[in-house]
Order: structure tokens, then C-alpha cells, then sequence
């Protein structure tokens, strides 16, 4: 079906909601801003087309199982890595959607979804790490789920981390972002039950420059139960947790 | 307390079942035969004094929340990169466990607990991978999973692989492992809604020898969904895929 | 002969179109504004100079036998990565040549030679991968093939590319551009039979910025049939196609 | 089709000369001598069940239209990177292959088909060279085209080349394989018209250990008309070689 | 003087004792048995000669001021990296010298010079670590400190680490060896006031393989305080606490 | 306690100074001017609030045993890596700090505590390192130690360093600057009995840019008594400085 | 002597054309133009202080016996790797300085010594190595050599080179620039009998940018009698080539 | 001309004593025993037709202008890199050559040429360098200059070097071996007037394991006058050191 395919520029996979239960996301940053409007403009025809079917749809319920839904919902759509004359081209498009200039991440419909499953807890080793972390929060929560977010709990200061174990015990998934050395999600996950998905970040210089060294030492980590995402890839972090924590029970 | 401390060599993590639902694993191809063996007459003098508890108390049992159990349960012992010299200084100490000589794997008891959760499919990309794959679906199954092992369904030939579509959308959780340029993984997670663990393996050569190549690509792959360990870590890979499914409903 | 010598500044290979069937390519990037004016300039001397023979010998007819042509054919001029400046100063001595903003390509002749040989298929991973796949077509279009450009069948969305795959199967030679984990010219080379030039662009973040991880995986793709240019090199993607489907027969 | 899929270990993609024009190839060296016995025992079993099917229709007729074709014809089979434990194996099943120790590379049957298409030529920088450069002759002949083999051309004395362009120049495609600088094939690809692919080969110490050297050299080569393809992968380049060479017309 | 040098073999610093405080140690495995051989008959040749003056004389006396020392001490000899062929050689020169195998260290005179200066801990991640933490211990103790080794407090199950904690308070300086993700200096070096010297090992596998993620990590610390040596130079650590430690109270 | 947490945005480790002897430092280029602004109004409230406790109560006074301390001291607060924006905001909450722009560093108090233990003193290879080494000579000074800053002794002009080597020999501890080939350190340390901190850094080009070529070979100095801190990171390495020289006997 | 050091800044090594026979040159791109400033100042001091010693004294005619000179002449003082802003800061101290903006170099006095010994070419692979060839060709001549530059003789287009071989074998030294593949300087070095300094630029993309592709490939060259300098390092090739040329008789 | 080819094996560079001043050398190492053999016994063919001319025809004799020469010289003949197996294979067929073990060298005819040209001294840091060392002295022995060894001169103890720099003074070109940090190199060329080849060699470990670290250190040294080869190639810094000595004055 024609639907989404835009001359020979695009060709959005709008059956990814029924297939994966998530809707596919728009990564701007290697776009230029002319092609990110032209897939805003796209998507905003879509909705005004399929707005009665959009409402009370939420692409979460597409299951594994999800046979037989129709037509395609178009649940949170997301624009990642959008810096803010990006961020503007969608805006014109698509006004109501969400900014996060921090996250860089434009959601629409603004509001989540109500939350379901288990919660995803994102916790970051510095301050600097909070736009990597807060992208997988948003994405967490567009997806579905409950979410919360824990900053600055960095190993040069242990205490801080072991005065928020009972709280990171309360997730079903958490997220750890880190840069520099990006030792945090061993030392998490060897305190946890719950799955923890590694988050490296480019903060850092010198040999941590780039964030290569926190990614490989999160491969490295000697604690099981750790699956690592590429660096800086929030959206990604957000989206596993989200699929991690969905059968898991809600929080208390 | 003194159990599970042996003189200046190790100190077992004995707690580590009640904290994390999952017992520690002893990786055994850095420490010599004399040291594996030494952990393992640790261990049958451990399972001697607890077994009373023992038998009955599944491992798995204990949740996020598994306050107050006592005393410790001596659930699944893995032994992990165990070559057949560790092995047979394994055995001699723990005969009646098995012993997975294409996984290295050992594990007591040999009987894994009666399977809770979602089913683990382990998928790999070519027979050159089954031994990292199958650690990893031994390792699923012995913390407590269903598990099922799918070879050989590399994207050069993707009728392979559409043909296997509909098995690998009932599993909670899939595991796929690829050497060579590790693409697999992305594949698979774009046409299923459960989450991927990646396990790239050090098979290849020329730029893809040692695994790096498909570290690389898995941890870059577009599709979000994945995520990532260490190369030929069979046995991260099953112990984050048995967490994972840990909630999900049993398959049909 | 002195044509095409410039002071101590460059030395033109006007006999490259003879010797191989298809004449230099001016690279941009590394040059100044004056280097690239002063160049411009040579040539359009000598096509003021060369004007009678130069219509109606089309480059592409030197083939390997090619012997006792003469004079030189000054068939298609391309120059290769062209920012806006260097365009500039180009077009100043080119008027009339042609210059496509998003391959920072520039043709002389702006027309391209009556295609002859067998279709060249651009196809590309993601919207982003545009600009180096349109370098390719361009220069397989000036070389003189007929082509075609495929937008935006990444793997994540498995059933954008099997739509085209009855497409895809009419090429003599298909280039394949995709940056981040680059695995789809190996999915695209395990289902057609025409060879695979294998086009890495720099498209990407984390491990995957620059394209060094597209490239490696490309290099280690389990599928034969794939050979390999360097990261975002459109221009040597496009001229190693038109070389290989010159023989082929033409598109039905 | 259950046929070539043996229980848990491998899927023979017995569709692919159909799909691709020339068949599956096994690669030995990461697979163990049982499993390599098991794949070559299935393989005699299809042999012998279809053999009427089989002499009479060279795999490589099957073009890119294809269609239509069946039963799937069980042509050339190769082995590839087969060392002598393997190929004995092989050999056990298959009494009547051929076996070259220099290429480690098994073909059944032994007679390669009658040639079709363009000279393919495998040049090799050095003596050390000839293993790969072997077998992409092998492959390359053993899919049908004919092939010539020049060998210790390298670049530190030029005119050992150049005494061999008139040659060079004959060839529909040109394999180059060179370690240590891996400079052969930029000089080649720019004195003649045919497509080169580019062979890296392991051969070299110091920097230029293990071939990676060669590869950069090979993909940064400021000549156009160069495909590379993995390090010692003398069975891709001469697959891909076979594959350019198709249409072209035959040696004079 | 001729002391110390020969023939075209080797120039021994025989007045290192006098310029640093500790005498220069022989790395062994990159020299032949027969090379190891000849400098330890050259150093027994030498403590014959000098016998009378070095009893009584420990070399740790050569403070920074150590002016008018004479004759130089012939001090704690060392021979590092010593494979069992090697430590042969030696002691058949040197047959009182002491042997550690899992140190690969041979120490002339077998006996450490009575402890001063400040408490040198050694303190590993893993049992693996052993051989390094040991040859560490063992350089600091023969150049006259007391020392003390921890060994199993990996990150992973971090009780183990803070039970030891106020132990390792008690130093003046520790080591803190470590392969895989090498976290370990940094949460160590985060708790306590004295300096910690990194010692990457080479245990690990996948990216962690040959310990290059460990030291990236060390280096990366987010925690000051570190100082990081090579990979697996238990020698060198050991040395530079010595040297720390050397003006710190000893334990109480 | 709440003292130090603010918002979601971060939380200050004001315990540090009694556990580690030092308090924290803040590292600013990753963070923003806002968040670093946040950071100096939050300690500038606490040192109000603490301002009778903080005079006289050097930091350098918690020693490893220092307990039973309250109220946690205010000693020297550094903030790091801070360009002129940073800097601006950070004086506009702490007016009377220490602004020196070419370590990039601030320090409150202004003045530093009275100098104790031995001699730091900083050499660097080349005028270039200046930053780097500035920076590393102004936090030892404000973590309480005596200082000396020996600039542009370069081992390409050996005699430079020879005529300094007397003065080198006074110091409890040398931190040595270098970037391009980082030879510098093991010079030095092979020539002085006390400790040196191998700083690398960032200043080169070519192979020797970024800084990594000086790191590796820092850690590959064939003089034992080097520990290596990252590339550019003074901060740290005056920090590994001024505990190193805690308890050397002061400059005569 | 305390000419040539500046307070905490700088010690110029004003013995080394005694020493070497070529004075220091300063290397200005990782200074700040105040430190470039205050260097060109103390020089210009230097040199009117020493006025009458400079003419007539070629800095070369200090040779490895140069006993006795005195006073140090101040003859070619060179500044590299300077751009606008940092010569425009010497050309106030130096105003008859000689400022090559191509090549970013200062060279005082602006006329070179008369030339001796044997003839130095320089010879780059295109117009985008002129940068760095014109770098090395100023040096040498400033250090008292005959000097040459060829321009663009790249290998893809091998008569151009094979043009320049008479006048490139009339050299006693040759200077290649390359960037990309870096191939040029093994084929020059297989076709001549002078020494050959490989000079690798940074020009290239892809895996071919910042030059270390191109330094790899001159490391392994696998022609005899090729010394390899830094990356874009062209006073450090002119310089060596000077010294090799030295002896050698003039050109005819 | 048909002497020197070898069917499809090896193609002799006969020519090259004329046109470079020096014969081909034969690396052995990636051959196999039955190459080698059969290139040593054309060589020993050819040298039983050509010997009434080869006597009394130095091969150094043939100069840059060497026109003219006839029949080419089988003078100096080298196999390098041979181990003991292809060393006996040689020897077969060239009984009276000279074999050296540690250099790894067989030369025929096994004396030098009466040396000519400026004396070649090779330095090496450490007693495990003296392999490569050792053949860069047979190298530029061979091709007909003046050698010394001096062995172990480390910058760890610069005593032991500067002790050396009369003699190293006394050198037309230095080799210099290091292993390591490599940092040798550069403090010796900012000692002499001569230009140093610097050798780097794979000995270390950690870090500097197989050479790249020394080879980094040694292309980035400050001190001008290096260049470098590639690592354990001393058979190329022989030649180049021989090329560099040969027109200046023989030692006093």
C-alpha cells in the first residue's frame, strides 16, 4: 500500500506497530531538515486520515500474537536525536507533540499511553549522562510503561548507589547510563533480580572519548544479566526496557 | 561467614542466588585445573552439609522481593568454558553432573527445575555457532526456562529464516548468535515483538576473526530491540534471556 | 604532451579514458577553491580545443581493445565532492554542465551519454545514505548504464525489501549503500544473482560513526557475490558497476 | 523441503544455484570433522538420489529470470578452507572430488564445467600469495569461466607488470591478491578497463600482520573499478570474479 | 667500570640500587634460555666478589639523597616472567634464590629484608588475577615492605569487596589487580584515602581478551587517586608501591 | 542527609573529604552551563550554612583512620576542565574562587591550605603541555602539598633535562607531562628514586594525536615506578600526587 | 646559559646546530599565540645580539666533529605548522622572515644557504599532498640543500610516473608524499637506488582519513629502502631527507 | 628474459642490483620449505652460468646513473627470515653460504664485500632485541658498509647511553632496535648529526605486545632525523642504512 512511501525518499514501515508491538521512530540527525518535514508532514496526512482508528488504540496491544488488527494504529510516534531546527520542522507539522529538548526526542501524541507492566527505573553514573538517560525514560514511557529516573549515583561514591538498591529493586528492567570507565551497570546488576540494560554514553576524554571505552567495559562486565545498547542510544535503551518490563507485574 | 571462602584463593558468592534469583557461575578457563577443582570440592562439601534444603527450593523462587528466605538454596551450579581436563576435575568432586562438552558446560544437579516462564528460543546463524548457542539455551534452561535451539539460519539464504518466523514469534525472549558480520540479530528483531539478545561469536576470519565485526554490527544494528553481550558469552547471553522471560506467559 | 599539465600543480591523465574506458574523476574535497578553479579551467581549454571530436565519441566506447583512437575523447568530466564553493568556481569555467547539490556532483556533458549495457540498481538502507547513493547512480548514468534508485529498504523492515526483490533481480550489477550496521548488501546478495557492489556510508553514531563498522561488516558478509568500496565513495561504487554491467544485456 | 536439513546442526540452502546461479559453498574451518562428515555425507545422499537430474544442467544457466527451474540442480559443490583432517572426511563421502591441497579447496565433481563467459586472470603480488589466489581460480573456473593464474607481480619492480599488461588486459575481471602493502591492485585497476577485484591475503608481519593492512590499502585506492573483499577470502573473490565475468565475450 | 657488561650481550645497571633505592630487575621472557643463563652466572659472579659488603646493606637505604654509598649493593635481585625453563637456568647459578612459580619470580637472596615503610595490599577481582596480584606482592615484599594480598572481591557480588573494606584502610598504598572490565581500582580507590596502583590483567575473553578493556577502564576512572601500569606487569605495580608506601607509618 | 542532592540533577559526595582525605571535584565540560551553574549555587548555600565549621579544618586532615569527624569540611571545592563559560557561572555563585584559565581551573578558597608532606613537582616536555600541567600543579597545591613547576625539558634535548635531574631528585614525587611520543616519563623515572605519575597528553598530531601514542607508550616504559593517569586528565594525576607525597619529610 | 629560556615557559635548545647541525625549529600548531609571540621575541633579542656571528655562518657547517664554535650560530630558525594568526605573531618579531602560507612555515633569514650536497626531490601523489611536500621541499632547502618538486604522479595513473623516472633517479634522496592508499613511495623506491622518505598525509576519507591508512601501507612496503615519518609531518621528511643528502655529490 | 621465472611460482627480480645498487633479498618466512627450495636452486643455477662474471662485480657498485652494465652481478644474495628448516633448504642447494641463526639470515657468498661508504652502527635497547638487530648488521654488511653492534643501551639507565654517544658520533647512519616504548630512537637522534633508522621490534607485552606501541612512539618522536620501518624489519633498516652510508666518509 502506498501509505507512507514518499517519492524516493522514504518508505515509513508502518506495520511495525502490529509486527513489534512499538512503532517505528525517526532518527533525525543524519537527515536534513527538509527530509525530516517531509516525513512529519507524511505522518501528520496519516493521522488526519486515521484519526477515529488512532484513539484508543494503543500500539502496545499489539502482541506477539496480534493477528488481525486492522487497520494500522498509529500509536506514539517518535523523532529521535532531533536537534531544535529539526525539532521546529516537525513542530510545524505536527504541533502537538511533545518537545524534550534534553532527551532531543518529539513525541506524539504528547500524552503517554496509561502506564502497563513492570517498572523501568533509568539510573546514570553522572550528571553529564542525563540526555542519553532521559531519551530512555521517554521512550520507556511512550511505549507503555511506568517509569522513573535515578541520577548521579556514580561509583567514585558508593554510598550513593547502596542508599537507592531498595528502590532499584522495585524495577523490572533498569536501564543504566555511563560513560567514562562505565563501570556502573556490572555493579547494579550484581545487586539486582531484574534484567539491566547497559546504556554507554560519550561522555568522557582521553580514552574514554566517544564512549568506546564504557561500551566495551559493559560487555566486559563480570555480573550476568546485562544486554548493552549502542552509545548514546537512548531510543534503543528505552525501547528494549520497554519490552523487557511488559509482562512483569506493575509496581507496587 | 566463612563458607564458600577457600584459603587466598576464592570466596564464593554464595548469597548471590538470593539477591539476583540466579546462583554464580564458576568460569573456568582461566583458573588452572587445580584451582577449578579446589571450588569444586568446595562445592560438594556444601551440597553434603545443605542438601535437606536443597531439594525443593528452587532457585528461581527467589524474586525482587525474596526477603527472609534461610538458609541459602544450593540451586543449579553452572561451571562455565570448561575444556575436558576441567571438566573431569569437576566431576570427580560432583559426578552426577552433567557435562556439555560442545557447550563446556557443567551443571548440578543435571536435572533442571521443572521450566516457569516464557519460552527462550536460542536461534544461530551457522553450525560453526552452535556451541556458544547451545551454552546459552543450556544455561536458559537450567535457571529455569522452556527453551528451544533453531540452527543455521544465516541471512545469506532468508528463506531460512522466514520459513523459522512464525516459531521464533512465540518465544518471550530470542537469543540469536552470529560470528561472521553478526547482521542476524537485526533481522530477527525487526520481525518479532520480544525482545533480542544478541551473542556475537569468534567465528570468522580476516576482519571478522575474534568476533569483533559482529559485536560492532549488533550494537549498531537499526532495529531497536537488542541488546548486546560479550563475544562467545553463551552463557550471559542464557542467563539475561532466562531473566527476561522470566514474567512472560508459558508458550502454548 | 603537455596538455593537461598544469605549472607544478597537476597533471591531468587524459589518457585514462582511452586506457580504460572511462576518463578521470576531479576529487574535490582535498583541494582548494583555486586548485579546483585552475583545473576547471585546463579542462574547458582544452575542450574549446577539442570541441569537433569530442561530440559523438562516447567515452564508453574505448574498450579494452580500444587501440588507434584519436584524438582523446573528452566524453564525460565528472568532479566529485563538490561543496557549493568549489561548484562555484567550477560552474564559472562549465557553465553548462551539470550539478546535483545532494551527490556534490558535477558532469560535464550535463547529459549522459544513450545508456548502453545492462541496468545499474542503486538501492539504500535508510533515507540518510541519499546523498553517497545518488553519487553512484550519477556516475553510472555519465559512464553510460541506464540505472534506477531504491529508497529506504533497511532491514529492520523486512517486507520493504522483499516488495522489491522481483525489481532488484532485473539489475546487471546492484549497488547496495547503508551505513550504521551496513548488513543489507549481504541480505540483498543472498537473493539475486547479479554481483553486489558493497557501498559503506558514514551514516551512524556510537560504534557505528564513520562507517568504519559498515565497512567491516560488508567485508564479512557471509553471502558471496559482494565486493566492496570505500566508506562513502559513491563515485567508485558507481564506476565499478558500470564497469561490470557493461557486457550485460540491456534492461527488457 | 526437508531435504538438506539435518537435525539441529545444518539447513543447505539447496535453493540457491536456482536463486543465484551458482550453489552453496561449505566453509570448513570453524566447523568440526564430524560436522563437516555429516554435511558432505547429506550431500552424497542428494547426489545420489538425483543424479539424472544432474549432469546436463550447469548450475550456471540458472540466470537472473530463472524461473521455472526444477529439480534444483545439485552442480558444482565446493569446500572451501578444508584442511587435511577435513578434507579427508570429505573425501570419504565424496571419493570422487577434487581435492587441492595449495587452495584447500574441494570440488565435486572434479571437472569443472565447459567455459562459458569472460577470461577471468588471478594475478598474485607474491609467491606467498598463491594459496588464495588458488582458490579463487578454482572457484571461478569450477563456476564455470575460463581462468589463468600470473603469479609474483608485485610492485617493487614494476616491470615484471608491466611485461604482463597486454595479458592483464584480455581478462573480463582481474582477481588481485597482495598481503603486506596490498598496493597491486590500485596499480592494475589503473592501467586497464576491466573490473578488479580486490584479494587481501594474511601474508606479512609488523603492521601488516594478518592482512588488515592490505585490506585499507585495497578499499582506499585512488584507481575506481576495485571491489575488495575479506581477507584471505579467495572463494568470495573468485565468486563474485565469475560473476562479472558472465556476459562478457569469451578469450580470443 | 666493566662490572655488569658483556660481551655484546648485555650492559647490567648495576647502579640503580644507588639512584632509585631498588636495583634493576631481569625481564625474562623475551630473552633465550641461554641469554637468562649468562647474566645469572655474571650476577653470581658478582655476589662472590662483593659478598662482605652486601649483607647488612638493604638496598632500600638509597634514599633521593643516597650520596657516598660504596660499593653499590648487590641487593634484592629479581628475575621476572620466568617460565620453568628459565628459573632452571638461574638457579643453576643461583641455587638459593627463591622460586615462585605462580609469580613466575625468582628473588635473590630468598629471604625479604625486614619490612619498613607503610602496609602494601594486594587485592584481586578474581582467582584468575592470582598470578599478577602475586608477583606484585612479591616485588613489593623484596624491596623491603610489609605486604599483605586479598584475593576474590570482584564487583560483581560487591559484599565481598566491602567486608574487606576496612582492611584495605589500613594500607599505605594498594594494588588492585583486575582482567575483564577492570572496574575494581576505580571502586576501591573511591573508598579509602591511600593511592591505588591499576594492574590490568589479561584475563578475559571477547572484547576483554589480552586485558586492553581493563586498562582503558582503569584509565577511565572516575575516581582520582589511580595510577595505571601495563597489563599484566605485576612487577611494575609492585615497585611503584613500594615506592608509596616507602615514607608511610607502618601498620599498627 | 539532603545536603548536596539537588533535584533530579545531581548529588554532590560531601563525605568524600572524610573518607578519601580530598573532596570531590566538579568535572565540567560534559556538563551544562546550567547544571554547572546549579552545582556552585548549591555548595555556595553550603558553605554558608557551614561557614563557622570550614575555616580551620584543612580537608588534608582526614586521614584513613580520620573518623569520628563532624561536620563534614568544606576544604578546597575544585571545578575542572571549565571553559570561560563555565568559569563565569561557577564565580557568579563563588566570587572570591580561584579562576586560572590556562588549567582551566577553579578553587575555593582561593588560597591554598598550608603546604604539608613532600615536594610535587610537575615537569613537562614541551611548552604545549603547559595546560595539563598547570592543571595537575594547582590541585596538588590545593589538596594541601608543596609545589614546583619545571617546564619544556623534552628528551629531544637531552642536556635541558640532565641540568634539572638535582632538582628532580628533591621531589617525593614528579608528575611528568608529555604528549607526542610520551618518552619523557620513563627518562625521568629511571634517573630519581621517588615515584613518577606518567601524564599524557592530548598535544600531537598525526599518529601521536589525541594523546593515545603517549599513553601506550607511558605504559609501556621499561622503568618500573610509573602509574599512568588518562590523557589530559591533570586533575588526576595532582590529585595521585599529593596523596603519593603525604607523608614524605617536606622540602629542606 | 641562560639565553634562550623564558621564564615558565620555554628552554630553547639553542646547542642543537652545534649538536646536529640544524637548529630546533618550533612547532607552532598546538601553541598559543602568545607562546609563539614570546619565542619569535626572545629569537629576534638572540639575533640582534649575535648579529655579526649569524651571515657568513651556514648552520650546516656544523657537522658531527663541529668542536669549537663559538658562539652558537643562530642561522635557518623555522616555524611549522603555522597558521595566519601565529605568523602574523612572528612576522612582528621577524619581519624579514620568509612566510610560505602552503606550506605554513616561517623560515629566517628569509634567503636559504647556498646549496650543497647531493639533490633532494620531493615528489607528491596529487595536488592535495602539495601542503606537506612543499613543507618538506622548504626545509630541506632552508637546511642548505638543492631541492626539486614534482607534483601528482599518483600510481593510478602509472605513465605519469614512469615519465619522471630519469629525473627522479638523479637524486640522492627522494621525498614521496601520499595520502589515501599511500602507495606511491614502494614503487619509487623499487625503481631507484637513493633512499626514499615516505611522508603520509592526512588527505583521504573514509578508512583512508587522518593518513593512518596511508602510514600503514608505507610501514609495509614491501620494497627495501624506505623510512617512514610521522603523518603530514613534512619538516620532519625535509629534514631527513637533508641529512641523507648531505654527503652526497651535487646534482650535475 | 626467462632466467628467474619459475613456472607459476616466482618471477626473480634479476634487474634489481642494476637499477637499485642492491639485489632482491628473499623473505622466507610465508613460504613454504618446497618454495624456498626451488627458489634457491635457480639461484644456484644461475650463479654456476653467470660465474666467471660474478667475481670482482660488486653489486654496490652499481650507481644511480649505473647505465651500461652487463650481464647483472649475482652479487650479494640474502634469504631472511628463515627458520631452521628453510635455512637447511637453502643451504642444499648454496652449500657455502653463510647462516645466521639469531639474525635469522642466510648470505651468499658468505663474506661481505670489502666495505665502502660511512660506518653503520646498530644500537639496541635491550638484550631481547638483538635479533632484528643483529640482521640489520649482516644487511648493511652485506650490501657493502662498515658495521658495529651496541647492545643494551635502554633509556632506563641513560648512563649506559651516554657512555656510548662518541661512539655513536662516529656513525654515518645509526639503526636503532627497541622494543617496548620505543623510545630510543628519538633520545639518540637528538644526540648525533646522522639521520637514525628507527627499528621498532615486537618485543613487549600488554600494551606494547607485538611492536605497534614502539612503532607509534617512534613515528611520533619530537627529534627530527628518524625514519622508521616497519616493526622486526631489520633486514629493511639494514638496506636503508646502507643506502644512507654509502657516500660518506669511512670511519677515521
Amino acid at each position: 500500500m502506498a501509505d507512507g512511501r514518499i517519492d524516493g525518499l522514504v518508505t515509513l514501515d508502518l506495520d511495525r506497530a502490529r509486527r513489534r508491538g512499538a512503532p517505528e521512530a525517526v532518527l533525525c540527525d543524519s537527515k536534513s531538515v527538509a527530509q525530516v518535514s517531509a516525513i512529519a508532514a507524511e505522518y501528520a496526512r496519516l493521522i488526519a486520515a486515521a484519526t477515529p482508528a488512532a484513539d484508543g488504540a494503543p500500539a502496545d496491544g499489539a502482541g506477539p500474537d496480534g493477528a488481525g488488527r486492522s487497520p494500522a494504529p498509529l500509536g506514539p510516534i517518535l523523532f529521535t536525536r532531533a536537534d531544535p531546527d529539526r525539532a521546529a520542522a516537525i513542530l510545524a507539522h505536527l504541533p502537538d507533540a511533545l518537545w524534550d529538548e534534553e532527551a532531543r526526542l518529539l513525541a506524539w501524541p504528547a500524552e503517554p499511553p496509561a502506564p502497563t507492566g513492570g517498572l523501568v527505573i533509568v539510573a546514570c553514573a553522572g550528571t553529564s549522562d542525563l540526555g542519553a538517560a532521559r531519551e530512555a525514560e521517554l521512550t520507556a514511557r511512550h511505549l507503555g510503561r511506568p517509569t522513573r529516573l535515578i541520577a548521579d549515583i556514580g561509583i567514585a561514591g558508593l554510598q550513593r548507589l547502596l542508599d537507592r538498591l531498595p528502590e532499584l529493586r522495585e524495577a523490572a528492567c533498569v536501564v543504566v547510563a555511563a560513560g567514562m570507565d562505565g563501570a556502573l551497570p556490572t555493579v547494579i546488576a550484581g545487586q539486582i533480580a531484574a534484567p539491566v540494560v547497559a546504556l554507554p554514553t560519550s561522555v568522557g576524554y582521553g580514552v574514554a572519548a566517544g564512549g568506546v571505552t564504557a561500551a566495551l567495559t559493559m560487555l566486559s562486565g563480570c555480573a550476568p544479566g546485562i544486554g548493552v545498547v549502542n552509545i548514546d542510544n537512548g531510543y534503543g535503551a528505552g525501547h528494549l526496557a520497554a519490552q523487557i518490563a511488559r509482562w512483569a507485574p506493575g509496581p507496587a
